[in-house]
């Protein structure tokens, strides 16, 4: 038995590297960058007008002139026009490249217009404002975007913005979630008065989704020659096996004798944990990870959320997400030496604290109130009673 | 010009309905639910075996009875094997269903079993133990979901176990995004020297693939007719219009005027905000609603996540996510009578507490330093300096 930290180590060891691919920008939301993105020119590319209104020269207005003769109009877009005698402007708007004879702008509201003059309505103007200068945020070459930057709506618009129509991003892994057990049945149809419908694969798979990951389903009996042919055609079709269920002290739990069978080397099997203890982690030698989860639903989701999207964050080169902390909203005992993981749901005080909450049904095997949560909350191992207002690491879910 | 609050207001009091529809429960992630769901049976729907190992009658161990005869062994999905005479006990899965004679169950590692014999290793036994009793989570016609709830894959995961193949969920609003400005090129053309690329209108469609919206795009030209014959053909198949520039005291921005022309009746035109001040907000009595953002791409993102998604949250029924608050990790200062939607990167404190770093560039204009922001802090319009340590809301983005 390792302990969760031992565990996670030993899953991060693993990570995978499935190299990379060239896709679309626009379809790239939720990926991982692999190629390091520079400007192709400045940004802005010029001095860029930020206000509708006049381009005036400052030094006309410290010389006192207060009202300016409209020599041309120039949109967003058009080549500057240009004002270069004493007391000239040009009427300009958002967005367009300033001419390079003035040098500050003042915005219509300030303005009164009228027979091509425009008059100050304010005293108060300051060189070079309203002006956004060229290269203020990048400048040509600059690196904009490096490997690993998960691609978020921005990242989008900043690529567009130097006009990388594709992008160059880490390949994700091919995922079968494998159910097991003979108690399951499919959620269409009508189970006997001993049976469950099957749902922790569905659940995982919705995680997986979220991820952007399209994952395979496989059922397979508790029959040890029919675990080993499907495990063994998973073994050449998949990076990655996530099984539920099959990994306990049952009778018929053969699925880590027949993963042994197949040559998957056991890197570990049970964790100091709850839920989830059972856990079996091991890969083969042709480079294939399995995350055998323990069958209860709120073990699987625990550890799909602990282990599995961490490995996965690892494998793709993705930046590391910080930590997040929240103080207990309740006392809360536990007993064995097994760390535990408190389902939580979170909640933002308004002097900015995070407060876990916890919402516990009935042990590990009851999956009614996970839905009503939104965080494990890692609870340390060397303690029994944990006080309202201590504050511990929560693992917030992927919801979506 | 309205205050950001009369600006929510007057947004959500034109909340939309576009009904409901059938879909596959497995594919309804992000999905809001339109009806409600009950248990079909109890949950769980038998005395469920919690551990593998054995199941005993309690009044046997307390009439002193430390070795128990095997009389059968029961899988998970089996009918219930019962142990009716007194010293018999029956071997038995996680996950199977309490057969009626017995009450209790030990687990494999607290036994020693030989000779079709299992003999207690441990003395301290509770009647009821590791099992989870039938209807302990939920009772057969108990509410499980209720209209409005956003389904995750926990919730996925609840509702295959009551087995709800397919679920009514909320229909989503048919959304066109409309770029403006002729200074704007594709990001595959190479613009002139006073041109830069489109962007604004792949972020925002960025942000709307990740609430689960494949939005249209169009862009129109600074031309009255053009403009008005393209929101008119929008108004016939979309339901909202997400406009982009265009809206300002520029001599070319016709969309207002164009807006009115079409029958779009105005509820407001700029906001007391900093970025964003420009934001127009209509309706067409058809009921087509139009947003129409100012053309920077900060104020275009800072609009979507502020005005655009709770209107959406209001319109399919979603339950409400509470607000956020985070510490202001710097100070700030900010002169005009503007509400002002700081950039900033948050981040955890071991404390519990949620800070937030301004990451703030050269004015709204800038957006290249919105990628390394995760959300907006809104501060209030009646200061005008912001000190570190002072708690206000923050709004997270959705990144994916």
């Amino acid at each position: 038995m390792v302990t969760v930290e031992q565990a996670e180590e030993l899953i991060l060891n693993n990570a995978g590297d499935y190299g990379a691919e060239i896709i679309l920008f626009n379809e790239s939301l939720g990926r991982v960058l692999a190629e390091t993105i520079k400007a192709d020119r400045d940004l802005p590319p010029f001095n860029r007008v930020s206000m509708d209104g006049i381009a005036i020269k400052f030094a006309d207005f410290e010389q006192g002139i207060k009202t300016f003769k409209i020599i041309g109009i120039q949109a967003a877009g058009d080549a500057p026009v240009n004002a270069t005698q004493p007391g000239e402007c040009v009427e300009i708007m958002t967005g367009a490249a300033l001419p390079g004879a003035v040098d500050t702008v003042i915005r219509y509201e300030d303005l009164e217009i009228s027979d091509g003059k425009a008059t100050l309505q304010i005293g108060d103007i300051k060189k070079g404002q309203n002006i956004h200068f060229r290269g203020a945020d990048r400048r040509e070459g600059d690196i904009v975007l490096t490997p690993g930057r998960v691609i978020t709506p921005a990242v989008i618009s900043m690529v567009a913005s130097v006009g990388e129509t594709e992008l160059r991003v880490k390949r994700k892994p091919r995922v079968v979630i494998v159910s097991s057990g003979d108690e399951l049945v499919d959620v269409a149809a009508k189970p006997s008065p001993y049976q469950i419908r099957r749902s922790n694969n569905y659940m995982v798979k919705a995680v997986l989704a979220g991820l952007g990951i399209d994952a395979a389903m496989v059922h397979i009996p508790d029959e040890p020659e029919a675990i080993k042919s499907t495990l063994q055609q998973c073994l050449v079709n998949f990076d990655v096996l996530l099984l539920s269920g099959g990994i306990s002290m049952g009778k018929f739990d053969y699925i880590p004798q027949v993963l042994k069978d197949l040559q998957f080397e056991q890197i570990f099997h049970k964790v100091q944990q709850r839920p989830g203890k059972p856990f079996w982690f091991g890969k083969h030698e042709n480079g294939v990870v399995v995350f055998a989860f323990p069958g209860n639903p709120v073990a699987t989701f625990m550890c799909t959320q602990r282990y599995f999207i961490p490995w996965l964050n690892k494998t793709l080169g993705a930046e590391s997400k910080p930590a997040v902390y929240a103080a207990l909203n309740e006392d809360i005992a536990f007993e064995p030496a097994l760390q535990y993981f408190l389902q939580v749901k979170l909640s933002f005080g308004d002097d900015g604290r995070l407060f876990a909450t916890p919402v516990e049904g009935n042990g590990s095997g009851d999956f009614a109130n996970l839905a009503d949560t939104d965080a494990f909350m890692e609870l340390p191992l060397n303690k029994n009673e944990f006080k309202k207002g201590e504050v511990y690491r929560v693992w917030m879910f992927n919801q979506q």
